[in-house]
């Protein structure tokens, strides 16, 4: 990835400020980063998915970042990591520090003469922030985002464009937040009334914790009367709908257009994969990890792997399994009955 | 929930008023609400989901709104309704009354000379309303909403913010649409034709009635050449996706991450449960409720609940019934041959 | 559909336009568009789709386009063509040419001054372009939309409004992005280190080719290291999520709700339904169609139909089926006992 320029640095500067061990020469440079199979040779590329050991005799690159017991098969230098993803991703965010703009109220924002937003703040254009909020150290919140009256936002958080922050609701230090995120909007409730539905007011708010990434266009709705909440360090993909009062534990990272209806309660360092669904008013313990487009119906108690996901395969074998599925019923009478003993009447009519 | 100071109000007051029965003294002051579980005792809380009937013996509330079934268990003051929950919401409407802002046209509003707004209409910074638009009375239309050319909206309809509404499209009275919501995109209509897809234009509108509420980050498209439409009361919840030509009934509540595909009709008073995913051109008819992540693939006629979600289980409990699935096949074989008296080929060698 | 005039035209134009075979009057006038069953005589009807073959007879449009195969059933005048649905699409746009807002710059708009914007391109009210942006001749930006630096648009190009374009992203000539679509956010890029998530910065890109078609909020992230891309001809319906260093091939279309996730590679000419999911890391062939709401876990090497959807059923009638597949593994352990010519121990005690 060339698109923008990177200053170049030496492997000898990366072993010492990571402190990894070199196996090259000190004053090689690199000036940027690439895949095993693309990298040429002032390019830095990172082994730690054992599905590409195979590329690493043939790479080009310049260094590689690598585990202990990959370093044989290295053809080039490398910087031997005990954990090289996790240094793959300190380096790129040495070579490509994040895009910070200058403090600073852009004048195409509306701010409300309420709301205190620090001097070391950057409030982007067509951005409204509403009374009384609290805007932190060095936040950057970019173009058109809205915030709402009472919210208050952490130092060093980031919303990146457009996100929208509801009334009172209240995030962390370091948190991002990606375009199109609807936090705060109102849960969804509704009382049944003499033949309509009655809005329930939503007078939660949303607390989200340290650290918390949200992905673009996710939503996490305000409680219904205490808080929706996420703990530090949640990870948010894309697309994902957090009903009100769910709670969601530190570290416990959730991959895309997963939902979690209202007042569920996950656990800590869980891991729930893309496009599951988790009902309302549920308990997940810790450690739990959801495998793909799974359907959780009941809490559950014990760390570990659930699922509910069934592969596709070719059409034509699949409506074979729809049919035998519906013929469960029967084949329960039939080897009932088989058991017993007892061939069917056609069976009996033909021996 | 005790961020927004909340005026008090007797329990008298609100007996009055909702016309209650009221167990405890007339002139107790309530000054906020809050669950059975935490309330205080200013504090109103209540009872409507038998699930937190055990709480009610020990709730340290000022008073609980409840059946009058669990008047008894009641240890604190009660308001006794026919229908606690929808009483809760008029007392939470009564006590956090929704923020209207003041009448007027923002001066970071850019309003096409062409559109009509209403004297009493509110329009935040950082809107955009095309020609020809008729914005009704007490209409309120948050930060960064995006009104094309001749779309009209009811009175006291609310765009909290960031809402896109496309050209012609209509909405009802008292309408309630929250961030991120997309109406009046162009429906997904392609032509295949040599080699290429063609855009199909997507002549129809959005009409969606009164009393509707839409989900953040919803999307509902513009008909391909007649309508989408919502007829009133329809409650959407967040990330549903709503085809080009559907139509939905009346009283219909569709949780989130429901997909209905093109040109479907929905009944009225249906109820479809999250992440469900409805195919095109079916009817549905009134009272139907679909269960959790489940796909309707065929019209129903007939009122009752519907399903095909599966509950998750451990994930090696799981790959078992994977395995088995693919096995129905060969069974059916096996418990024929059986049912006629044939032990298999294996058996034969071993008996 | 009425709501705006459209300019009439003669079918003798339109089947000189469009090479089609004209029975009927060559003066006779349309005025506008319907469908079969409620167009009048001044409207144009089709006929694609054999579904609505029995509409034809009884119609009381002006003229029909249909396949010379259905002409003869046809009580009107008509235009034969070899792809209706097309020649429809053609006669569409032709009657409702799409809203092109006039050249120039909206003074709402902020536009950073190292920015290049077409003179003949259209940049709305409230919109933000980045430093370094590239924005092509007669490209349409639509209010609210929010380009970061250095991204670059394609001549013809159209962003309806309230988009979000990542840093340095490339869009192709005459791609349509509708509202709250979301292109070059951040990957879910992840590294966990001593107990804690790390984020990994996201260095590739967004590379979207000519003639895509982007729905309302679909979220398009950018590459980890390499770019994100989509061939030319990609259509994407709204709310599908595309991961980062996805690779779509030309011409594939994808419906509503779908997710694919991060680095599979999609075919050219695929059809993906509404609501399947897509694994990380796979490799789909050209022309494979997913069912709906199927969940795809392996790669796929051969063209044709695959999917695991599950029709919904009446919920009594589901449940005794989820029963069932719990029974599957013990079923598995009888079927072999009765093969084996031993009956159950109940079984034996019964008889």
């Amino acid at each position: 990835m060339t698109a923008h320029p990177e200053q170049g640095i030496t492997l000898g500067e990366l072993a010492v400020a990571l402190n990894l061990d070199l196996h090259g020469p000190d004053d090689q440079r690199i000036s940027g980063l690439a895949t095993l199979a693309s990298a040429g040779p002032d390019q830095l590329a990172f082994l730690a998915n054992p599905a590409y050991t195979p590329q690493l005799g043939s790479t080009r690159a310049g260094a590689v970042v690598l585990a202990a017991g990959d370093r044989d098969k290295c053809p080039v230098s490398c910087l031997v990591s005990s954990n090289p993803y996790a240094d793959w991703a300190r380096i790129a965010e040495r070579l490509n520090p994040a895009r910070v703009p200058p403090p600073g109220i852009h004048p195409a924002a509306t701010i409300d003469p309420g709301a205190q937003v620090a001097a070391s703040a950057s409030i982007g254009p067509q951005v409204s922030i509403g009374a009384d909020c609290v805007i932190g150290e060095r936040v950057v919140i970019g173009a058109g985002c809205v915030i709402e009256p009472g919210a208050q936002i952490g130092a060093d958080t980031r919303l990146v464009a457009q996100v929208f922050i509801g009334h009172g609701c209240l995030l962390g230090n370091r948190v991002i937040v990606h375009p199109g995120v609807v936090i705060g909007a109102d849960g969804f409730g509704l009382a049944f009334d003499q033949g309509s539905w009655l809005k329930v007011p939503q007078i939660g708010r949303v607390r989200i914790g340290d650290d918390c990434e949200i992905g673009a266009n996710t939503t996490i709705d305000r409680g219904a009367i205490e808080d929706t909440v996420l703990e530090q360090d949640v990870r948010l993909d894309n697309q994902v709908q957090i009903a009100h009062n769910v709670h969601i534990g530190a570290h416990t990272a959730i991959a895309g257009c997963v939902g979690i209806a209202g007042s569920t309660r996950i656990g800590r360092y869980c891991m729930i994969a893309g496009a599951s669904g988790i009902a309302g008013h549920l308990e997940i313990c810790d450690k739990v990890v959801i495998t793909a487009m799974s359907t959780v119906l009941e809490s559950i108690d014990q760390p570990g792997q659930y699922g509910s996901g069934i592969p596709s395969r070719p059409q034509r074998s699949w409506q074979r399994v729809l049919v035998r599925l519906g013929q469960l019923d029967d084949w329960a009478r039939r080897l009932r009955r088989v058991e017993q003993g007892h061939p069917t009447a056609k069976t009996n009519a033909k021996t």
